[in-house]
């Protein structure tokens, strides 16, 4: 299973090298590529392949008519832009090799499991997160379909109907899948910070994923002029500007953090207009994205009140204004306590300690807990966290979270 | 004469545009379209004109024969990309406005005068500032040669000798004029602040002219992450240590002013990568261009040793680490006292109130004063700043710049 699992990493990166990272763009080529090697992996394994309605790809065992309401073992075949080899990939080769025991080992279940190898994940080509699963559960908000790639690219919309998705349906605010279809979402990951490295495990069970808030881009515009010629009272600086948010919002994160809020704040793209910024020119506008975290609803909507506020502040103090597009959202998440009892009594079961841990990051199995549906997850260690070409997983450590995986699923969860 | 003027205003806003400004790329397109403008107007008016080893224009009246030292009334062709039509070009229109009053009134001088139309003044695209002056001078530090076009384009060396320059001379720290010829040099150019807007003047004598320091690309590297992963105190956040290091030398600033010192701070240029940059990343790296400039070296200096102390500070405080392309100097400069005297004479002649003022902007006349040839300005009134589509400056301003150049020069400057 283990050699298995190493030739299917290492031809899903050759396949979607891209420099030091690898690159598979959501709703295109990469992850098109990523889907069409584990529907090849699968199909020579005797698994059966179909695509659902939002061009994933669905694996089920032989015997499995899809008439039944199936247990989904899941992650997302897409990456950012030269990001790493196994941020997504990891739970569906999880999952595949799930399969492929249980196929083998002629194991009866209580009702069926597939494996679910989704689409478009990854924020970082339209700005919003999980639109494979939030079109999937009827959750995606109908004006992401118009986001630009990158900005400034072709909309959302056009890749994903490209892929053959009935976007009009998304329109409407259909799932593209019944859900009540879905007896269970269970998803393995890996870890994209350090805690585990730090506690000396190799698996763990998730019990919450941080929600978030965003803008893709928000513009602060002030005044351009001469950078020799404008005294610093007459400035209306857009640049020194944001650096005075960003500073007000880091003195309201650390007192937040103090007072024990799980709290993260990012700025991950910033620049100056490259058409018209230059060394001597105060610069007239700049654009900037802008992310909160936290596990807590509450936290979430304080920190990005007081985000609004201090760029008002900002505003009237440097005599600028600022710009927002569209607030995006992704709710935190529970699992499902009963999964996470189960999962636990899995890693006894095989002599892994029962630790459990929560996500920073969101995952495709927040979309599905807020949907109503029981969900799990399994995070592996890993080193280098994620979105970039340095993330690294041991295999070792994968393959206690497959037989996790596989032990519960055995179980009967 | 003021007809004259505005048909070429036109005509070379007209030859240039490039949306709602125009650009005149120095050592390429722009820049050399308005010089052949210019020698067509200069043909046209029956004066004399040549290349010089820099590939400026020089206009010369008819008996001069180029071989007695000349007092020069000068600016430069360049623009910013999508700057104004004023920066420069005014103050070659009115050098040239000057030789064909001189030559149409029959007025004898002590000595010739000529109009030098310079390239390569500003620094927008290859990050050091009076090239053209500098190198005629001999004072182009050689390495600028090496500077990339926006960049990451071919080196500045490369557009010289294309526009037919021996760069070897410059390499080998020689003059490509000979100071000797030069007696004086006098360049009218528009005020590229609010000043002579908020004092009520039309045309003013400059005093002084603000020195720099500038750093066109330093790099502030972090440490890539997943943005709703890493925990704040385990970030390398670039960004957020950019912002820092900006609001600390805003302190600074605000104190030194308060203190009386002269003194602007300016990131004109900052951006994160767009090849890896996310939403959901926590940056790498972050690149920005910084810049002080002053009327007075010490402030400069002390400027850029605490702003490379407080790159310290952040560094350790945010584990971050900054590195600096070469530093490129101007020193601030002094107007020849005798030459501001006969200029505040001619404006009392012909009935402008006698006003001086300092120039926060770089100049070529710094570099002609600073390499000991008696150098003076003349600003003219402006609207909106410079370097930006919208700078506005009124004919009748000009022509009473103009008027007061001519007056200087006829009455033997």
């Amino acid at each position: 299973m283990k050699t298995m699992a190493a030739e299917l990493f290492d031809e899903l990166r050759r396949r979607t090298a891209d420099g030091p990272g690898v690159t598979r763009e959501c709703y295109a080529g990469g992850e098109s590529e990523a889907l069409a090697l584990f529907r090849e992996f699968a199909e020579a394994h005797g698994l059966h392949c179909r695509a659902d309605a939002g061009a994933n790809l669905v694996v089920s065992l032989p015997g499995d008519d899809g008439s039944r309401p199936a247990l989904i073992l899941s992650s997302h075949a897409d990456s950012v832009p030269q990001g790493g080899n196994y941020d997504g990939a990891a739970g569906i080769v999880a999952g595949l090799l799930c399969l492929v025991r249980l196929k083998r080992e002629g194991i009866r279940l209580p009702g069926p499991v597939r494996v679910l190898a989704m689409r478009g994940e990854e924020g970082a080509f339209y700005g919003a997160g999980e639109v494979g699963s939030r079109s999937l559960l009827g959750r995606l908000d109908p004006r992401h379909l118009d986001a630009r790639r990158r900005g400034s690219g072709p909309p959302l919309r056009e890749a994903m109907a490209a892929a053959g998705i009935d976007v009009a349906k998304i329109v409407r605010g259909e799932p593209l899948a019944d859900p009540a279809q879905i007896r269970g979402y269970l998803e393995l990951h890996i870890e994209q910070a350090s805690v585990m490295i730090a506690r000396g495990l190799s698996a763990a069970v998730v019990t919450g994923i941080r929600g978030n808030v965003r803008h893709r881009r928000i513009v602060c515009r002030g005044e351009a002029g001469h950078s020799g010629a404008v005294p610093r009272e007459l400035r209306k600086d857009p640049v020194f500007a944001v650096a005075d948010l960003l500073m007000r919002l880091d003195v309201h994160w650390t007192a937040l953090l103090a007072g024990g809020a799980d709290l993260v704040m990012t700025t991950g793209i910033i620049g100056t207009d490259p058409k018209d910024h230059a060394l001597s020119r105060i610069p007239d506008s700049v654009s900037f994205g802008f992310e909160i975290r936290s596990q807590n609803q509450a936290t979430i909507d304080g920190a990005y009140a007081l985000f609004r506020s201090e760029c008002d502040a900002v505003a009237r103090a440097r005599g600028v204004s600022f710009e927002f597009d569209d607030r995006i959202v992704a709710e935190p998440a529970t699992m499902d306590p009963r999964m996470v009892a189960r999962l636990l009594q899995a890693a006894q079961d095989i002599g892994l300690p029962g630790a459990t841990i929560a996500s920073g990051a969101g995952h495709d199995a927040a979309i599905f807990a807020n949907a109503g549906i029981p969900s799990g997850m399994i995070f592996v260690r890993n080193r280098n966290g994620s979105h970039n070409p340095h993330e690294a997983m041991e295999l070792d450590d994968f393959m206690d979270g497959v037989n996790l995986m596989f032990t519960a699923v055995a179980a009967g969860l």
